[in-house]
């Protein structure tokens, strides 16, 4: 018998229908002899029509009533699965985060957890119980509730699993598991039967949507064995190990992409200490999240050129704070490219192989595509290409690394 | 400076609207000076569309569930109104019933109140915020959330207001105040300015529909001072007082009635000690509850006849459990009617002043209205009457008592 904490998001229990087919899928598990603990999200919907309430009766709603009141989401779904799974003959008993002392800091809307008390939840199991528990939620140390931010269901499920020390973490999702790449673009993408835990960072990082990035991070420092599957089709998934030997053999796990990133240059910078740090202090300030950085030296070689990306949103701003900043640096120009992407390869066998690099410039050359910005780490290539060669890029990329499928 | 408990029903609060309108109105009362706590129900609707939701997945929904359902109906309330009062500049705090420590019962559905910890709301009070509450909800010993049960949300306000020692409780609702009797029945009713709490037990408990009978129980045991007034237009209200020296001059306060009532009667029952219980064992056993109850001695002075009254809805079966109890108890016959109203005179003044009854029949006789049973208590006389002659009859009583209004 196992212990097995299982996570569906909104889109799995957003009818009555659904509810009861999660129960369905819940009470199977059961019957297969292991014990369950259920986390969920709130109907679909739910939680941007009490949005809506709150931001008709204050522009920027209080953090600490909003918390308050979305936290009412995922409460009113572990009672209805609750009542599912018992009008199933399945025992079950639901729990609010703050029942189940699910404990973290005070940041209202975006709280971090601290530690989870089990002992009722195991108590709970013991008697057969299957034990649903409200995602997302929680209570600071004064007993206010907080909320993880959205998607925060993944990382409860996870701290769930982690203070029970649970044999898996099933996260049940739309997509029946991490693909090679995203099948919207190239057809031939194909599901992962397990990715490590660091490629699966890179993975969430990079943009694929397929698990919260804070949740990947936390089963990581867990050792947390966490596995991806459909709610709505049968399947194994895939599983996140922790173990490189048993990945298959590929070098490459899979490419994952951004759009909607944008760039900044910073020409003819002259070239003393401190510079970079003058550069971002203003843009950090306003609140605008830098991705990549590069810097070279220029071709006078006493002045230098500075170059970083960003999400598209904040193009305007950052371009503002950047030709003032320029100017006060008396550097000779600011250039800005708001139709860019960025494409990743990402693969532990990266690490033991020379030459993906390589391979990766030479099969974007052949189709023309023109690389901006490159930037590397031990187990992941990113490139900066035009926005128009998004999807030509990445089926260019899919095919010469052998990640079709077979059939 | 005094401490007032507001409550506000789902209507007042059942839109975005009306929500602002509620907080504007606590913003005045906190703007006079006073400390404000509010207590909340539900948006009016909110508890039908959850109670639907869990009957589509559970024909008896799980009772703890359905109380960890119902409850995020004033969870969201409270969000939403402390927002509103932030919005006009009124600081404001929420409270769910667990974190203001309502502890109650284990009875979920209809949870009774033990106590309140009103420190946390004291605390917050003094730092010249509002506190606004949940009302219905509380948690028991081991933690679970409990539902007071419809309508609890006047006692939540009552047990906040003891456990607060406020100088008032404020019930808000969607008339004005407690009247000599329904205004659609005689259009000539008068708001009564003050009503003792005597009073109020009775007229509650006879039908009249404005507060929650358990709440008035709670305000009495406690003595804490209770006023009607209206959510949706200014004005004093009803108050309910504990000095009866203060209240007006009139022998009756208000004149209550019960539609929807039947009458039984066992003819002809051999008259032996036990009787009674032997033929109102068996009703109260099937959960019929009975109301009033008369034992005659019959014609011929060797048995007796034995009449009580029960609502509309249970007639049927209590006939047939009737029918079989009379034939073992050798009676001779029974005799049902299921169109009988009651109407009720209430007041205090009735204890001093002899001639109440004779007055109230004489009134009565003069319309031709034939009385089937009379039943009294200190401070109310009560009549069962043929259901059609009610709005003649109390159309009657108000005249003949002179509870109209003067102009």
């Amino acid at each position: 018998m196992s212990l097995i904490v299982q996570k569906y998001g909104g889109t799995s229990v957003g009818s009555v229908e659904r509810i009861q087919a999660v129960a369905a899928k819940v009470k199977q598990s059961r019957d297969a002899g292991h014990q369950v603990v259920v986390v969920v999200s709130a109907m679909s919907g739910e939680t941007d029509r009490l949005l809506g309430l709150a931001h008709a009766l204050q522009e920027r709603p209080s953090p600490r009533e909003l918390d308050v009141l979305l936290s009412t989401g995922e409460q009113v779904t572990i009672a209805l699965l609750s009542m599912a799974l018992e009008a199933g003959g399945c025992p079950a008993r639901s729990y609010t985060g703050s029942q189940v002392q699910v404990r973290t800091d005070s940041a209202h809307n975006k709280a971090r957890i601290r530690d989870i008390d089990g002992a009722r939840v195991r108590a709970d199991l013991d008697a057969g119980r299957v034990v649903v528990v409200a995602g997302f939620q929680g209570i600071d140390e004064q007993g206010n509730i907080t909320t993880l931010g959205r998607g925060g269901s993944d990382t409860s499920a996870v701290a769930m699993a982690a203070a029970l020390k649970a044999d898996e973490c099933q996260i049940y999702t739309d997509v029946d598991g991490v693909y090679t790449t995203d099948p919207r673009i190239e057809p031939k993408a194909r599901r992962l039967a397990r990715i490590t835990f660091e490629e699966m960072l890179e993975m969430a990082s990079l943009g694929s949507k397929v698990l919260q990035i804070r949740a990947v991070e936390f089963a990581g420092k867990y050792q947390v064995p966490l596995r991806v599957l459909s709610s709505f089709q049968d399947g194994e998934g895939t599983l996140i190990t922790f173990e490189e030997g048993n990945v298959e053999e590929a070098k490459i796990a899979g490419i994952a992409f951004a759009k909607d990133e944008a760039k900044l240059t910073v020409l003819g910078v002259p070239d003393q200490p401190g510079v970079a740090h003058k550069i971002l202090g203003p843009i950090s300030d306003a609140n605008v999240e830098v991705d990549m950085i590069i810097q070279n030296i220029a071709a006078d070689a006493r002045t230098t050129d500075f170059t970083f990306t960003i999400h598209r949103n904040d193009y305007g701003r950052a371009l503002e704070i950047l030709q003032s900043t320029a100017q006060d640096l008396g550097a000779r120009e600011v250039q800005g490219d708001e139709r860019i992407v960025k494409i990743s390869l990402v693969g532990v066998g990266m690490r033991s192989h020379a030459g993906i690099a390589s391979g990766m410039f030479e099969a974007l050359a052949r189709e023309g595509i023109n690389i901006r910005m490159i930037s590397t780490s031990e187990i992941k290539i990113s490139v900066v290409i035009d926005e128009k060669y998004l999807e030509l890029g990445v089926r260019a990329l899919h095919d010469a690394f052998g990640l079709s499928d077979a059939s």
